[in-house]
This record gives C-alpha cells, sequence and structure tokens, in this order.
C-alpha cells in the first residue's frame, strides 16, 4: 500500500504547529515533511527540523531545477517543499505530512488531487486576532500582516476536505489522528487487499 | 449541523455486532437503527432492541405503505429498516448506525448516496470460514448457506468507502470510532461553521 500525502494548513496562530508535533508522537508510519525557507532562522529553530534554511540564490536554483513540489512566497519570503523526500516516503508506504500555507496547499491540490487537505481554524476570527495580540513579541506592522494574512486564508476553508476546529487542543489532536486513521481504512487505499479476498473466494488463493 | 447516516456491513462472524456494540458506548450523538424482520426471536435476543419482530403480513403491508429505508429477502426472512426513524435523528443531528447486509446497503446506495458505507471484514474468507464452524450451534444446511452468503458478500467490498478488517477487535472499533470522528470533520458536513467564518472576516458578525 503506497502511502498517503496530508496537507495541512491554517492560518498562523491557529495551533497547528502543536497539533503535527503531537500527532507524530502518536501514530506511527507518518513522516513529516520539512520545508525550505529563505526567511532568517529564530533562535528556538533548528534547521533541518524546523526548516531548511537557505540563501534565495540557492532556493531559485532547485526552483529551477524542479525540485519542490509546491513554492510561494509568503510575507516577502520563499517556502518550498522538496519533492523527493514526499515521493520516496510515499512510495515506501509511509504517510507525509505537510505543513504549508493555504496558497501552497492550492498548489499541490492541483498536482496532487488525490492527497487529503486539512484545515485547522481557531475557534473564530476574533479569538485568532486576540492569540496574535497575545504573543507581544512581533511588531506592530508584522502583526498587521498576519491578520490580514489570516483572513484571506479563512476565506478558503471550503476547498479543503476536513476542518478541524481548535477550540480544545486535544480534542483536535485525537480529531487529527482520527483523519489518518480513518483514510488508512478508505476503500482506495485497499485495493490490494480487496484483490485478495475476491482471490480467495472465488478459489485463487493467494495469502 | 444534520446527523450523517452510517451503513455497517459486513458478512455474519465477521464481528459486526460486537463492534457496532462498543462504538454505541463509546461516542456521543449516535444512534442505532433498530431493523424489523420476519424471522424468529432468538432466546437471548429482546425484541425492540435486536429486532422488531413483527409477521410477515404486517412487514409487507409496511412495504406497501412506504415505511421501510430498504428491506430485502435474507435466507428466506424478511428485513426492513424503519425509514421515520432514521430521518428523525438525522433532521435532528443525531448520526445513525444501520446494520444491515450487502444487499440492502446497496439500495441505501441508491437512495442516500451521502451515506457512510463501511465494511467490516473477517482477515481472510478461510478465518471466517473457521469462525463459523466454531460455532457449532447451527445445522449444516444453515453454515453452508451462510458461508455461501459471505462469499457473496465478500465480492462487494469495493462498493464501500471504507473497509476495516477485524483481525484485532480492539483495533477495528476504534478505527470505526476514528472513522465517524472523521467524517464529523468532513468540510461537506461544517458548511454552515464555514460561512459563518466567512461573515466574520467580512465584518458581517454573525457569532
Amino acid at each position: 500500500m503506497k502511502g498517503q500525502l496530508f496537507v495541512i494548513c491554517g492560518p498562523s496562530g491557529a495551533g497547528k504547529t502543536s497539533i503535527i508535533k503531537e500527532v507524530l508522537k502518536r501514530i506511527d508510519n507518518v513522516v513529516f515533511s520539512v520545508s525550505c525557507t529563505t526567511r532568517p532562522k529564530r533562535p528556538h529553530e533548528v534547521d533541518g527540523e524546523d526548516y531548511f534554511f537557505i540563501t534565495e540564490e540557492e532556493f531559485l536554483r532547485r526552483v529551477e531545477k524542479g525540485e519542490f513540489l509546491e513554492w510561494a512566497r509568503v510575507h516577502g519570503h520563499l517556502y518550498g517543499t522538496p519533492r523527493s523526500f514526499v515521493e520516496t516516503h510515499i512510495a515506501e508506504g509511509k504517510d507525509v505530512i505537510l505543513d504549508i500555507d493555504v496558497q501552497g496547499a492550492l498548489s499541490v491540490k492541483k498536482n496532487y488531487p488525490n492527497a487529503v487537505f486539512v484545515y485547522i481554524a481557531p475557534p473564530s476570527y476574533s479569538d485568532l486576532k486576540e492569540r496574535i495580540l497575545a504573543r507581544g513579541t512581533e511588531r506592530e506592522a508584522d502583526i498587521l500582516v498576519r491578520l490580514e494574512n489570516a483572513k484571506w486564508e479563512l476565506m478558503f476553508m471550503d476547498e479543503f476536505d476536513y476542518i478541524v476546529i481548535n477550540d480544545d487542543l486535544q480534542r483536535a489532536i485525537e480529531t487529527v489522528l482520527a483523519i489518518l486513521t480513518a483514510e488508512r481504512s478508505k476503500v482506495s487505499r485497499n485495493l490490494d487487499r480487496i484483490e485478495q479476498f475476491k482471490m480467495e473466494v472465488k478459489g485463487w488463493k493467494r495469502w
């Protein structure tokens, strides 16, 4: 059975990163795709774990070679998903999680219509606004860009397959785990197994 | 939000009834649709809980009045799903589980294409055969009918949305729970909520 590509989106401040980190701990056979970015590394971030931090020149060289499954400029910086990591793991039967923005998700949807698109939403926009303001670590101009971006992203929810409203972190984590588990039971992902049953019933045993 | 109809199928002996009983205990807002049947009540069965046991005459009168959402003759007896129970609960926002045979499921699919179809499968046909023979409570003729029916039912797996292979009862229960949970997060089931977000973002607050 091939793996499945899960694209997880949602405005920054909705709790996406915390949810994904916990999900990865609690379920087997899922890997996280680390994106490349040209934005500067923040103090707590680890190169190769949170992102691969590369120069704009290097980024554009990789774009040219077709090495990104999707890429986009967000808040002035470039972000891209390395294609080979995703494709290798899916071929090996692993599920792959992408944490990307809505723009990137829509672009993945064009090339991988069978991917599963999950939107992590805040309980409301005003709640998200409070969360972003409460952080208090950013310059006002950055906050305004973030809010404007969140508004834009919230308008695209219905392009997704699932929406998980993060009004309770534990429940949101469990819902994302349920989505991964349910998707593995889709008939379309078990056609080999179903074929085996048919062969056995017809008397052409293959077990 | 309206409720969702879940049709759970699978050959007898695959463990469907045990799974459904446990699922109903562990998740809120789900009701079980009790079928009507003309087959004789078995000693451990409770009228109105396992089935509504009615006469063939009464059954056919209800067929005539359109009171069944689906009905079928299986192993010589009539089985039917009362329509009003299902429709009332779905309108009230409850999920409804139907435990019916493949023939009934295919007939529901025609009228309710948006229902969710789950197939509970044994690990293999030979495993199912062993389980049925091991019961040792039935006449040989009944066993042969049951095996023949199981073979027939196994050929229709790919008409379903999900397949849950019951090689481990606890895991099968958790998978069915995950399917119910995931389905509640489908964007198509949360359009009202998404509309609220859009109104708020556009400044027409409706919360």
